[in-house]
Order: C-alpha cells, then structure tokens, then sequence
C-alpha cells in the first residue's frame, strides 16, 4: 500500500488540499512521509452524510454479515502486519515485539465481536406475551430487544496505535452494534491509521457493506474532532485519552440542542495497596512485578501503576531496595511523542517540587537530536503528606509513581477514600488479610472500575468479564466499559415492539427462536 | 397516620421551620392541611449524609434482605390504600378508581423489582478463567457483576402521585439496585407523599435496613431540588417531568466537576400513523379507541397521542366524524394543577393561532371558583402545513391533538422523518400494509423508544420487555427506561474483580453458583 497523506470518505478519499501535518519518528525526530492533509468541514459533512445514510440498511443486516465483516477486517490486518508493524514503530518507537502483539490483540478484538454477534444473545431479546383475558384492562404483547443508536465518532488513543486506534475496540464494538463509524485518529501514528484505514475501506468493499459504515477524517481534535462530536447525525462518542481533551468533548456533547454520550477513557492512577503480611512475605517479588508493569511500554499505559501505598517500616524498605535496584538498571525508552515526553518531564518536576515529596530514583529525561527518551521516575512521601497535597493524585503520564509510606491501617484506609475514580485498584495481601480488611477493600471498590488481588494493573484481559471503565474521572461514566464484550452496550438501546404481527418482527424476537438465542420469556431465561 | 408536614430524614423529621406552601385542591381551590415546609440547607446535607453512609451498607446486604424491604413497602401501601387513595384524590383530582389501580400498580413495580433481585441473573455475573499456561502470558482469572451506584436523587411527577411519586418505579429500581433514594416530591401531592413517605420509614425500620437508604425532602426544583443533583455524594438523578425541567437537571449535572447521569423522563407527543387500508376497514373503531387513549386522565399521560397522520380523504372524514361525535359527549375534566391548567389553556391558544389549523373540537378551558376544569381539543391541517411550522410538534400537555392529512404515503415518510425523539409511535395498519412500509417503520423506530401497532400508546405495561425511554427530548438519553425490569439497570456499574480468592468473592461469583443464577462462564450462559 503507497500511502497517501488523505482521509478517507467512505469508498473514497478526500482531496489532498496540504494543509496538514507530517508524522515524525520519535527516536529520531526524523519527518515521514507522506504529508497528512486536514479534512474539511466538507469532507466532515460529506462523511456523517454517508454514515447516516449508510445507517438503516447497515443495522438491518443479518448479523452474520456484519460479523463477516469484522473477520474481514481482523484478516485485512494480518495479511498486512509486517507493513503496518514496520510503519507503527517508525512513527511511535514501541518495540516491533509489542506490536505484533497489539496486531493480536485487535484481530482478537475484532474476532470477539463477529463471535458475540454471530451467538446473538447479547440482544437481550425479551418477550412478554398477550393476555387478552387479564382484568381490569387486556395485557398487550411487548417484545424488546437491542439496537443501534446511529453514526458513531471515534477518538483513537496515541499509546495503542492499533488496539485503541483506527480498527480498535471502539470501532469494533460500534461496528459490531451495527453503527457506522467515522474516526479521528491520532497524530502520532498518521500513517498507521492510514494503513489501517485502507483495510477497513477494502473490507467494507468486499464483504458488500453500505458505503459509509466507515471514515476516517484527519485533523486537530478542537476541529475536526469538534465538529463530529457537534454533528446532529452523531449518536455517541468514544474516546480514549487525557482528561482534558476528553471533558472538552463531553461539555460540547452535553451542550447540544439533543444531548450523546461520549465515552472517554482518560486514564488514572491505578493505587497498588500493600497489605504488611504479603509485604513481609514476598517484598522482592512485588518489587520485581511492580517493577516490570511501572516501566512497560516507558510507562504509557492508562492503567499503569502511578501510586504505591505501603505500611512505613523494615518490609517496605526491603521493596524499595529491590525495587531501585531494577529501576537503576532499566534504560531510558522513547517516548511515543515529543509532547508526551515534555508533560512527562514537567509531571515529574512538579512532583519533585512538591515539599516532604523525596525522588528515590535517578530519572533520564532527554530530547536530544536521537529522540525523546524518559527513564522511569520513582518518589516516596507520608501518607499524612500525601493528604495534605492532593495534587499528588494527578496522572503523571509515564513510567512515574509515588511511594506512600502510611503509619497505620486506618492511613491507608484515609488515602484509599481521598481517591478519586480509578480504572482499577490493587491489593497485595494474603487471603487472610483480605478477610479482615473488608473497609479497604469496598473503598476501592467503590472508586474502582477493577480490582486486583496481587497481580498488576497493566494488561487489560480482552474477555467478556473485563471492565475497563472506573469512576469519573477515570472515565467519563463508571458505567460502560471500552475493553471486552460489554463495550457493545454503548452503542445500543433498547427498541420496544407492542402488538407487533409476527411477519413484523426480527427474528431475535420471533415465536419459535429462529436464532436460538437466549431471551427473557414471561420472566424466565430460556433459549426455547 | 397524621400529616405533619416536614421533610423525612432518614428515621426522623426535619423541623418545620414555617416556609413553605399547602397542598390545593384542583377541583374547588381548597387549601390541604398541614402546611409544608420546605427542606433548608443543612436538611438537604444531613439527608445526603445518611444516604452515603448507609450505602455501603445496603448496597451489601444480601439481595432476599432488600427483596423483603421493597415487599415490606407494598405491604404498607397496601394497607393504607384507603387513606391515601382519599387524600391523592383530594389534591390531583385524580378519580379514586384510577387511584386505586395506580396504588396496584406502584405495588406491582415494587414486587416486580423484588422478584428481579431474589432470582439475581439481572447481575449479569460473569468469569473468565485463568490459563496459566497460555503464551506469552499467563490468563488472568477475570470475574464481574453490576453494583450500585451509591446514594440517588429522585424528582417525582405530577400527574402519577404513586406509580411516578415516592415509592414509584425510580425509588423502586434504585432501592433494588442496592442505592439509598432521596426523593424530591412533587408539589401537586405534598400530603400523599408524605403519607408514602412515613410508609417507607417504617419499612426501613421494620426490615432493619441501615438508616438514610431512604429521606424525602420538599421544596422548590431550582433550591432544594437543585442542591441534590450539585452534591458529590449524589451518583444519578431520576427525573419525570417537563422539558425545561429536566433540561435544566441535565445542564447541572453535566457542568458538575464530575458529572453524572440524569435519567428525565420529558414526555412526547407519541404520533399516531393511521395507513390507507387499516382506515378503510376501521375508522370508526380506531377513533373509538384512539378517543379514549387521548381523553384518559383528562390527557396527562407522557404517552398522550397529540398526532395523528392520515391520508386526506373520505376514510379520515369518518374517523373525525366518529372522534368528533364522541369528543362531544366527554365532559371537561379537573386538571392536577392549576399552572398545568393554564399551561394546557396557552398551549391550545397557540395551536389554534397557526395559519392554516382548523380547531376541529369545541374546547372547554374553565378555572372557575370550582377549580380548573379541561376538555379535549382538536385541530387539523395538512401535512405541508405541518412541516412548514415545526412549532406543531410541541407536546400540549393534556387531552389535545393534531390530525395531519397527508397528500401521499412520501408525505407521511417526510412527516415521520421531521420527528424528535419520541416515547412511543404507533401505526395502525393491515399486516400487508406494514410488510410494504418498511420505510415508515424504521423512520418511526429510529425516532422512537417503544413501537405500537394497532393500538394506543396509553397505557405502559410494568413488564421486563417494556421500554419507556426514547431518544432526546423524550427522554435525557433513549438507552435507558423508568418503566419495567431494565430500569434497574440506570443504577449500577459493572465491578471487576481480578485474581480473588474464592473466599473474598462475592456469591454471584463464586465457583459453584451457590445463587443458581444465569452467568456468562468462559463465553456461555449456563446456571452451572
């Protein structure tokens, strides 16, 4: 594939009008080609246009079609790796290994979906049948079941330029839900989601999807992005990324004559709790898991580990001596941008300025004519300063975290409830001490999308029990989850047919369950 | 039970501090006793207070505990039927058979919620399993379910004092959920709400739940009202009422620093499409049927029909005939309030100033000595009239409707596709007519939350298929209901759990399923 620097409007392209931005090497800070070329406030309406109208017919079809199309995808992806894998590393600096994993996990993704679809359960088909006998008034036949909500933006993530991006989890599960798509990718990887994109575009052609089911619109999110989320014809949103640029886009949804949802991800602190006896028992352990999952990816991961809170004493001294032992030893990364590596610096700056805060590891950052490179950051305070500066709770994006050392249980138990919402929480204890920590352990889980029992954060489980989706502001509802089945259910409402023939109805909700799924019948599940 | 007139916190009242205001009633004037007095400041924080330190509480107790609280609550109603039916029927004007059916109804909402948790499969539990062994790294064990959201703001309605009121479906669905409710009665029924209120109160303390899952403040929307959906410890908001009302909710929800979700329920004017061969067959009876959908509670329903599109000709000069004999001989009826009766009056004045709409019906508006007295009115006009005054598409609320005749079924489809998002829309039609509009169907079921055929929209059926939810401005957002099983579903968030021991998860999670409920295992639904 020769890339082009265009976005692309359904089966077509944009026309390249220079006005754009080239994608850089990070290593390097060398500038790829081609130029990327800003859409349009046409090239916006041109493509909602096509998605509106690609709408009805794409939600209507059987749902094998649509899972075909996904699969299409999912293998468009793979016959291409090598490609895109060669360009997503020139453009963000992860290592190829990390990418050819990322290229698993969207195929996977994409796969999971057409499975959920293809099974048909996820409908959530309910039927509750006539009386025609019931006094005082005839009870009506009311059948139920999911459907698509409309055209549906996405905003791709800059850390996971394949799984978080063009042919990620939001636009799988849009997709999935039967939603065209129109995506704003990220500027770090411009040529990736190009690559990616064209893939989409080629699938859509050959498994005979409606024109417009997909789009892919480059330009700055104050713009282009604004305009989608602004769009009458735009249903939902779905974004991945910092709390600012995900409030900005909830406040434009929110203020719009008819209200959508935008379902940000932006990120968090992720508390790791150690409880003393686990502490006591396996401090070098801990040490070496926290270690590899603080650092993992130079840190850019919206689950990585930006808080440790620890009881004060001999244990924890044992975990901090492993624990800068390895950090000493782990090199610099690059930096997915140079932007992220400079808020990564000024994060770090701020957290090294903050009084009774100590720096425990000595940490690289350097743009230098090679690239932007940062090594991991490590600080250690009080639990009774912590509460004191709660601005020791922002996200520093990057492999930095912060080492409470609290004097008491009922210390830490004050720390976990001055948190705010967090993707996940983690607890190292023993199973006994699990049993008798029961505060803690439903303070975190009320501030907590996931909780952990000593494991840790990053590696984010594609299953049907994931949930990604903390407290605002982790996301921007607790409610929905952006990793794993459920993250259909954004893109979906409940359609209610009354005294409906049953020539009328969809098969999810016919006499008979032509599609063997299962449904909520008279009250009882049943795949009769 | 004596009215005294004071806000319900927790197990105790708060002091009646004299400002406030009396209940009327609708029919004659007459001022209620006692006098209310609205919630000051410090009631509102003490209430939420309550509210968020039972939540842990309640939101853990074993779901039979909460069943018994929300059947204790029907119990209570029961009875006191009497009494409460007697005053509702004094300050809404409501007849006391209607009454006495919503008094059923309430209880059935509360039982239906009972039931729902008692069974538990509404948990959506759900594991994956771990696999140690997989490549290149090792499956986490991965487990979820819904839990509470924590403490929830409920705005009750005017014109449903029980089933929409204090102990109605938000209550009911919140309660089962597992979140503290404070309920912000609405002013057209102070004393039924405080006799239901009481009626909570001694539930709480006869089941032994934890003090202040439930308070029930009064006083204005934009004070006391206002306070409650500003304040952190708030997690959602249960809303019935008007446009701007729940506008408003959704406006400061939204701008809070963190925002949460506001489920209004604004209403529609639910259009009726009357097709070419249905009329023929049946004018007459669908004007029957459609007389009593839009006179029923003197028109107060969310659901009312305010619109009907059918083809101009001599079948639709039968149905107006038929509708306008029988809309003689219904005599005017006493509207819940007096702003609803003067609302009504403007609202109808406004109708019947638009160029080109012929009021068909003679209409009384009264508010006379004897109180505020309203019949049913009716206009008509052509579809090209109606799309060029997109004002006709304004609910009245009350017993008042606008037939548009339509040139040709391409007018009809332009009529459907220039809707806002409606509660309900219904097609009365011959099966071979429905086969051959598809168009019309899926224009009506992008705009709409429940489809009807041959039928009338009043009506909601409490059952676990129903939706009453459409897309903006009928409701804040369509994905969600305030009628039926689903609607427990706006007060949870999915919690995930990852790597606990068996002995620290909860039941619903536990391997074995000692709670015999429906459960997604490594992909399937099984009870196993």
């Amino acid at each position: 594939m020769q890339l082009e620097g265009c976005s692309l409007i359904g089966a077509g392209k944009a026309p390249h009008r220079g006005k754009g931005a080239s994608a850089l090497e990070p290593a390097t800070g060398t500038v790829l080609k081609p130029e990327y070329c800003w859409a349009s406030h046409e090239d916006v309406e041109a493509a909602v246009q096509l998605a509106e109208s690609a709408f009805e017919k794409f939600g209507a079809l059987p749902p094998a079609r649509r899972a075909e199309f996904l699969k299409a995808i999912a293998q468009g992806i793979e016959s291409n790796a090598a490609v895109i894998v060669e360009r997503a590393h020139q453009e963000t600096a992860l290592p190829q290994a990390r990418l050819t994993g990322e290229i698993g996990r969207t195929c996977g993704q994409l796969r999971l979906f057409a499975s959920l679809i293809e099974e048909g359960s996820w409908l959530d088909a309910r039927i509750d049948h006539a009386d025609p006998a019931r006094t005082p008034v005839p009870k009506p036949d009311v059948r139920s079941m999911l459907v698509p909500v409309g055209p549906v933006a996405v905003f791709s993530s800059s850390n996971f330029p394949l799984a978080f991006s063009v042919a990620g989890g939001d636009t799988a599960s849009a997709l999935a839900a039967g939603c065209p798509v129109i995506v704003k990718p990220h500027q770090g990887h411009l040529g990736t989601s190009e690559l990616v994109g064209r893939i989409i575009q080629q699938a859509v052609k050959t498994t005979g999807m409606p024109e417009g089911v997909f789009s892919l619109l480059y330009g700055p999110g104050r713009d282009v992005g604004m305009a989608l989320v602004k769009h009458p014809a735009i249903k939902a949103v779905g974004f991945t990324g910092s709390r600012a640029g995900g409030r900005a886009l909830m406040d434009a949804a929110a203020a719009r004559p008819d209200p959508i949802p935008v379902y940000a991800e932006m990120g968090s602190i992720n508390p790791v709790f150690l409880l003393p006896a686990a502490l006591a028992e396996r401090a070098e352990a801990i040490a070496t898991g926290f270690h590899a999952s603080v650092t993992l990816g130079v840190g850019q991961f919206c689950t990585n580990p930006g808080l440790v809170v620890t009881p004060a004493g001999a244990d924890t001294e044992r975990f901090l001596a492993a624990l800068t032992l390895l950090l000493a030893a782990t090199p610099a990364g690059a930096m997915l941008t140079a932007s992220i590596c400079e808020e990564y610096r000024a994060g770090i700056e701020r957290f090294a300025g903050v009084p009774g805060v100590k720096q425990v590891a000595k940490v690289t950052v350097e743009q230098n004519s090679a690239g932007h490179f940062a090594g991991a950051a490590l600080f250690r305070t009080t639990g009774a300063n912590f509460l004191a500066h709660p601005h020791l709770m922002d996200e520093v994006f990057g492999p930095s975290s912060l080492i409470v050392e609290v004097a008491s249980e009922a210390e830490a138990l004050q720390v976990a409830q001055a948190l705010e919402g967090q993707l996940t929480a983690t607890i190292h204890a023993t199973e006994a001490e699990l049993g008798t920590h029961h505060a803690l352990v439903e303070a975190l889980a009320i501030r907590a999308g996931r909780l952990l029992v000593n494991g840790f954060p990053t590696g984010v489980e594609v299953c049907h029990a994931m949930h990604h989706g903390g407290p605002y502001p982790a996301t921007s509802e607790g409610r929905t989850t952006s990793v794993g089945s459920r993250a259909i259910e954004r893109f979906v409402r409940p359609l209610c047919l009354q005294n409906f023939p049953q020539s009328a109805l969809p098969d999810a909700l016919k006499e008979g369950n032509p599609l063997k799924i299962m449904r909520l019948v008279d009250g009882q599940l049943t795949r009769e």
